[in-house]
């Protein structure tokens, strides 16, 4: 008999539903190919219009392609780019805004909260397939730092991201939020992300030699890519009741396999925002 | 110049102080031989007296090796053990009791305080190197589902736990606290086990076919290796007034790197727990 880790099957069973899925603008969606494969990355201009015009404009001139994640360090992020500035920028300009919160407007978000107050946020939520944190008292709505967050680095101004991005492996670290500008969020192939070679702990993951580093192969916008060579996914769609459910279900636990029922609340990062490849290319590595 | 994410930069500037480190009693460490490298748990008897006491009689029988992590989900949990009872346990016997909770005792345990209330419980702390939570109404202490746990599954039932096992691969699943045993926490490898094949979505991550499942290749005691033939590592002294001021650097953020001064609160499992290999064998597969 199979003696499972409950929690996650209540999942499953809410994310049947067809009606709940949403397929990303390919426009917004970009590949990163990793010697191990595919990971497919929704960016999100509502939050960080200038830095993914960026990211989709150094991605368009081949900036990023074969460059390491030059620190990785388990637990927390693999970073990529080119700390060295080794590379020109095409149409010249280094320095990015501060994207790390926005005003609050109804007529153009919609919030499916999750948890109040949070640790760190007076209110959680999902705006359209994001994990979100707003404060009613200042307006302010920011992404927050969950697994596969894709965000910008910075130097010490906040105005200082350039080209260097990371990934975020593993627990959340939501003291970063508002702090740096989340841009984007992995969708399909975490796993491969797991992949990336670590760093030397003594060097706080950067290697001193970036040719031990885990190269990325490519990375593509999928709107770059003819269609019949691209990665189909669709993720949950967080608007969607069935989503709404979900939340619900994960917060009041009413299985009886909960021999002591959790608290009635919601770690926003933790909830499973299911996702699928519907169609892959048969090399993906080879697909332009 | 090298853009960073900032945060974890003060972990190291804390961690270096030598007496803040503790090297784990070889009777309580087991060395996880997987395809990639080996992983090395911290075993837990004073919370999970009997489920640490049956893991290491299997462990000593042999009774794992080569088995394969039969249900794997991305940012969930890696599972092993023998789903099917295809093998005995010498000596008899299977049903584990439920160790998902003990009573706090002042002569017995140090707990080094984190974050009081949590969202998931009363208080939050360390003891002796391992994240844990308690409740002064009920006078009850447990251990949390972090990063690294590694914990014991079950059926339905609070005492059907026999030999499957799992560890946490990514955002803290707390709402399992107290509803299953953990037992253990990976110190040294996570980056090992995350490369642990995933399961199929479909299935729940539970391989249809084991053979496509990734095995684990052997798992052994560090008492029971030739000294000379063991992974030395150390841990992070939970204890120790390095540790307590790391823990006060990361609740109220005093560089300037920080734009927005995050809230000061801790999530306990996200405070880094420092460890190192000191001592590794040529060939740690082929050390008996």
């Amino acid at each position: 008999m199979t003696r499972l880790v409950s929690g996650l099957l209540l999942m499953t069973a809410a994310a049947v539903a067809a009606d709940e899925w949403k397929m990303p603008d390919p426009a917004r969606t970009v590949y990163l190919d990793l010697p191990d494969g595919r990971v497919v990355i929704e960016l999100n201009p509502a939050f960080a219009p200038e830095t993914v015009a960026r990211f989709a404009e150094l991605i368009g001139q081949g900036f990023y392609d074969g460059l390491p994640f030059y620190r990785v360090i388990d637990n927390f992020v693999a970073q990529g780019g080119d700390p060295a500035e080794t590379r020109e920028i095409e149409g010249g300009g280094r320095n990015l805004p501060a994207e790390f919160e926005r005003d609050w407007n109804d007529d153009e978000l919609v919030f499916v909260p999750a948890q109040a107050p949070d640790l760190f946020a007076p209110e959680t939520g999902f705006i359209d397939g994001f994990p979100a944190a707003r404060d009613p008292a200042t307006g302010k709505v920011w992404l927050t730092h969950c697994y596969g967050t894709v965000a910008m680095a910075r130097g010490n101004e906040p105005d200082s991201g350039t080209t260097d991005y990371y990934i975020v492996i593993g627990q959340a670290p939501r003291y970063l939020d508002r702090n740096l500008t989340v841009f984007g969020r992995v969708v399909t192939g975490m796993e491969h992300v797991q992949r990336i070679r670590r760093g030397p702990a003594k060097t706080n993951g950067v290697y001193e030699d970036p040719a031990k580093a885990t190269d990325m192969v490519r990375i593509r916008l999928a709107s770059e890519v003819p269609e019949d060579q691209r990665t189909v996914v669709r993720r949950v769609d967080t608007e969607d009741d069935s989503f709404k459910a979900l939340l619900e279900s994960r917060r009041d636990r009413q299985s009886e396999w909960f021999h002591h029922k959790p608290p009635e609340v919601l770690d926003v990062c933790q909830v499973p925002l299911g996702a699928e490849v519907l169609k892959s290319p048969a090399n993906p590595h080879n697909a332009r």
